[in-house]
């Protein structure tokens, strides 16, 4: 509904001893990366002990509560699993390209979920069918499952076989392939996408996140390594680092705006970052700057917004309500300039800005119009001044790596200069954080910025 | 509910004009098919006028009439497609089994629809599997499929790929499949499966049985012949008999049970087949035998006492009531012995029966658990003897081309005496058609008969 | 979807002893009764050993197979409990319409339901709302709940409320009252309506039919008397005659169309009054009169089809084969001239008509478009002459005892004489039961045939 | 899910002139008050040039994005209509429970929806079922739409006879009558519950909240007085004070928890009472007090901990991050120490909570379970003391007026001292608001604070 980039899907996967079930913890697991995709949800789960890749699966539309209730988790039953996401960028939205994908294949089944994307789908896809492997999806998910298929009939194992697939795979990707005996992830060597390894007890996990790892009860070990592939069996887990390389390139926009602020990504934890961001944004003002209030667009500003106002010394506060009772099936006004139901999502606390000085913090802008209406239900009930200040740098280049932005005309800050955009929206002034200032949110980390500064890893 | 053979499979393809829809009329001729299949449906269409293989495709567990409505048949849009119903025999009852099989491939997207089974499927998908072609479901539709797909990679046009994909199946099949410019119909060389040729204007039609076609407003060409495969383009259709051979072996079943009584399939009307079958029975008669009422158990049964009521001079007469609304959700009761209530779909006319000698006609007995309670309803109304007759010989032999007996422990006549079945029916007597008799019904036809006599074509 | 005169609904009602459970029963009987309405069902049971009239209540619109599923009769525990199918005729089709009623009233809940209608419902209406009673639907059934309500307060007991309320109400009505701890059921005093008492141990049962009452398990014990109510408690049956008469009226569409044929009704077995039926067609034929083959109009035709060529010794033979999948859910075709789908679901076996002259037999004729379409379908497949035969009068008068035909501009019968029908629907004679045919088919019984006569009961 | 005091419901109604449609707008009504009872939602609405009440009804289980999609509110159609949220307090957890209530009585129908509750519900009724009045519902709203019914063969039109009615009434209640050309709201003579009258163009609505007038389009006018009863026809509004009184009541509760905070309730905004709240919490602490971090349970301790932060100084900070996606039908843990999944809904932001001395700010302690692994969550975390503050005072006596705590034994503070639950909650201290802080809240104005004080207004 709002202005936002949307990440492409969150993953998650558990090995538990024989006996024990998997599916609930995959439940919550998929819960708490339910913020990484909202158009379908899926699990497979299969029992080691029992006959080979005898899986039962359930994927659909819609959210993790509405495509499993407790019948269907009772259904799912098995030690080894995986479960998947999705927000559509590729492969469009269709029912067949919920994930799982689950195949049979020489080897019993194969089940594999996928967050990213592949920039060389397309070849590889035209190898394949060369090579007679039919598609039943348009996604590249498939593509990667029928690479590592591939590569299985040279290799002694699967884990063999993904490293093989990998050799030959372009882009980003986290991937979480579920063969009869085995659990592996497997990282792109950018580390564009982020995959954390955890464990409780004698299980382990693999997730997109730290907090779907904790949500499943579990402890993080560490992040996966770029270009690693791990191995679980029942005897543990095994590492094959071979593809890990020195230039690694991990995306800021987890940071910026994807993953849950509780989550740590690659040793930062995500709220920190973004408040980190915040503080960047304030010590950039100009010395004789004043307002009267920060106030963050709920949810995505409110962290920058902290950190600014406690760097900035001007006071924190609440300025909007927001209906969280909104969903994807709420019926829209008809008319065109309300219609995408800003006023209805968010409601301005009178009391707090009236006659006030607000520094208003969002995470991006991406098309522009939803900031627009912002600013003027400010105004509207009363705001002195509105100076929007954005925790990211303009976003001026399309991402090939598995987010919805595919090209460039999408992007106000493209074809437009802050003094456009500013005026655009109708703030008093406009300002964004400097890609110099990712040092200050992160650390020294191999960055992925392709977005801000158009330099592309791959 | 009762105690039948089950026939897996309707197919129905339809090739229109550009510009015409041919959904509803695959709606129509599927919804003349359901007989043949009421687990799940399944259609895809696409407009050979737009993008290869760009197809719509709609498949559900349930009846025809739950998986479209209006709305799904609105969006079904495109002058070429294939439809299906289905009983699953090989591959289980998974909603994923459900046909179209839709699969993306080198030339685009490729339909096909399947009636029968290969007798040599786990042999062909081995060797699919060794090719790094995975399969999505657990059915040899699939298996076919792919032999088409990989054939195709060597072959011009897809209807030189089907054939030479036929070469290497055993076994019974009436399939379609839809190339993006084409419709490809193929029987089986012994002709097992029906398949039949129809148009209307300028569109062509194939189904598996007469009746469809008449129900989407076509008219009968003629039965595609035992082998044969027809490729209907936009510019008409054309006939490949390369595979023709002199040896058929039409399913008798269809004549005697599985096809609606208003089909003529392979040039014999079903109805009339059934009545002979009534009249050859009556002939067999001992000279003295006396009865005072010739009834048929609804539906099966009825045309066949019709047939004996002719020869015999003994009046026809209605016996049961049959209480339409008894479907797959009925809930059954919960005590043993009425737990496939017979008596719930069934109820005897007292007043028909009363006092009367009886002569009970149906068209076979599989288990003979129905049938011994339907005789204990005539008794329990008044009936003073029950004679039952069955216009098929006795059920001894598993099928293997696609009918839902495959093993010959569920066969009551496998393992006991026409006395002893008698004995465990409650009849005055009993006794069944010959597979002499065969001639009189469909006249002299190459046929299958290895459920009667163990002689398997292939 | 056919041209037939619709029976509005059918009542179900058991009292079992304490820590039986009636739900299973009831669902029983009501899909025995199915044929009296699809448009919505419904059940209230209660246990009368627990709070009085704590009431589990479950209605809806659909079939009964589509209304309860095992849950929900696992959900509905009692030992007392009243159902009803409904096809709509006054009160509209709303889901708040659907039965049965159930209220809270001074002496606990009361559930009811109703087959028939109040000619005087609209007095009785505007009298309960002026005592500031108001109501929930728009039916009849729920004017008659009002009534009885009303009389408690002033009656000693339900029953003698139930008389009470009977003594003002004009119509047609068999009516089903569950108290707290009764069961009420009472037949208005013409006995235009049937109700059966049956009984299975020590349960008691009523029921539009007896067919009903034997699908429950029990046996009927014998027809409640016009102007009779039956009350049934733990200490078993007891009877009011005080409004019974002499003048009875059953109405006669019961044996024509709207009952089973396995329903025995006031003493007479509806098969054998269909028969008859047709032996009074046959009868009354021209000397001179010669056909080749009798056949009737599935289904509700087949029995008078019988006793027609019972009679007059030309072969009786099955014409149509009937697509029984057909249901409410169909999608129509949607060009008008074939907008009722007639084809769809009847089409001709063409051996058996061929060349023939068909005397062809229907129970009524309505609007007459349907019967068109089947005499065109019938000549279409080389009938050579086509006589319809309709085993009832021609149809003039609306009714107002609870069937669907309120005025009778929708009566074909009722503007144009039978040689002008007999030309509309193409056949090549028509001819019609008589009015004095009756005593045949039932004996000499007081019968309403208003439709017919014009002759009202009331 | 979480441990919180439940209101009972929201009211919406909107009276358009004639020709334009209140469908819609009621819905955004009803969305923006979801957040007082997500059970079941309704809205009924007719066209007051049309028959009289003549209305269409929707209402059902589930959110208002449930029960209503585009399709049915364009079936809605009419320029008058009321809407109902509820959350069941009295009248239990029924499907017909739901409102509005809908009854066709002497003027036409009548459509009531009610937030609150009736005290003398049961003896109204008793007279009720006396006069014969049955009832469909187990609510004591269809008591008072029976009283309502009942005046209104007394009086000369609606408005008159609401008044009459509310003359017998005892309890709390904001409703809103839909009489065939009126609208009428009325607020109890104590103003418990909140009622507020708005306008867009020349359409009048009354909403349980002004967030709901603003959200579909409108202004807010004023507040409805307690006891006033205000009808809307279409010539405009007229009140009616004659049973307005100088005792008023607000329940402080609306200000707490309950409303909405960027709702405007009887002239005070509830965001600025909330702060108002913190500041005061603040101002009560020891002089020494000193602590790192001042953060609030989102989303119900935020604007309380703003306050408090602010006064203080001590910093106001996130320390949770709430996953937004887990609903009514979320699975819980089945072991028994996790079984409210507050681990699942909130988790620890751990940089913002680590070695600090956290101030946590809820607004109030119900049974105290949720707060104990709140303060759990925060140890775990690295937090080093947890002081909880409550932005209410201790509960302690039910609630009468349609909330969901009706005994006192479910509240902790009921039978322990404050030193017991600090300890039972594992916190370092614990305090709460006092009484007589609510005139810093709210100002000089009549309340309801019986759930704190014992002292009843009725």
């Amino acid at each position: 509904m709002f202005d936002k980039l949307h990440e492409e899907c969150g993953v998650f996967g558990m090995y538990a001893p024989i006996g024990q079930s998997v599916a609930k913890d995959i439940y919550y697991g998929l819960t708490a990366l339910q913020h990484r995709g909202q158009e379908s949800a899926g699990m497979a789960v299969w029992d080691t002990a029992g006959e080979k890749g005898n899986l039962t699966l359930k994927k659909d539309m819609g959210l993790v509560s509405e495509v499993f209730d407790a019948k269907t988790l009772g259904i799912l039953s098995g030690n080894l699993g995986v479960g998947h996401v999705r927000y559509s960028t590729t492969g469009g939205s269709r029912p067949e390209n919920a994930q799982p994908i689950a195949m049979h294949y020489i080897k019993g089944t194969l089940a594999l979920v996928h967050n990213g994307n592949l920039t060389n789908a397309d070849a590889l896809k035209e190898q394949q069918m060369y090579r007679g492997q039919a598609h039943y999806t348009t996604t590249d998910s498939e593509v990667l499952a029928y690479e590592v298929i591939s590569a299985r009939l040279q290799c002694g194992c699967v884990e063999d076989a993904v490293r093989k697939a990998a050799e030959g795979l372009k882009g980003g990707y986290a991937v979480l392939v579920m063969s009869p005996r085995k659990l592996v992830g497997m990282r792109d060597p950018f580390g564009l996408k982020p995959l954390i390894l955890g464990r409780r007890g004698e299980a382990y996990m693999m997730a997109s996140e730290s907090a779907a790892i904790e949500a499943a009860g579990g402890e993080v070990i560490r992040d996966i390594r770029p270009g690693e592939i791990v191995t679980v069996t029942k005897d543990g887990i095994k590492s094959d680092t071979s593809l890990c390389s020195d230039k690694v390139a991990h995306c800021i926009f987890e940071y910026i705006y994807f993953a849950r602020n509780d989550s740590v990504i690659d040793g930062i934890e995500v709220q920190s970052a973004r408040m980190k961001a915040g503080e960047a944004l304030a010590k950039r003002e100009d010395p004789g700057f004043e307002a009267d209030l920060v106030a963050g667009v709920p949810d995505s500003g409110l962290s920058a917004a902290q950190g600014y106002a406690a760097y900035s010394q001007i006071p924190f506060g609440f300025a909007f309500h927001k209906n969280s009772y909104i969903g994807r099936s709420f019926i829209k006004p008809a008319n065109e300039e309300r219609a995408d139901a800003v006023h209805m999502k968010l409601s301005v606390l009178k009391s707090a800005v009236k006659n006030k000085r607000v520094v208003l913090i969002d995470d991006s802008i991406v098309r522009g119009n939803t900031m627009k209406q912002i600013v003027e239900l400010l105004r509207k009930n009363g705001a002195k001044e509105v100076h929007v200040r954005i925790s990211s740098p303009p976003f001026l280049h399309p991402c090939f790596y598995g987010t919805d932005v595919a090209n460039s005309s999408q992007l106000i800050a493209s074809g437009h200069s802050t003094e456009q955009i500013c005026e655009s929206i109708g703030a008093d002034s406009l300002s964004y954080l400097q890609i110099a200032d990712f040092e200050t949110m992160v650390g020294k980390m191999g960055l992925c910025t392709a977005c801000f500064s158009g330099e592309y890893p791959v």
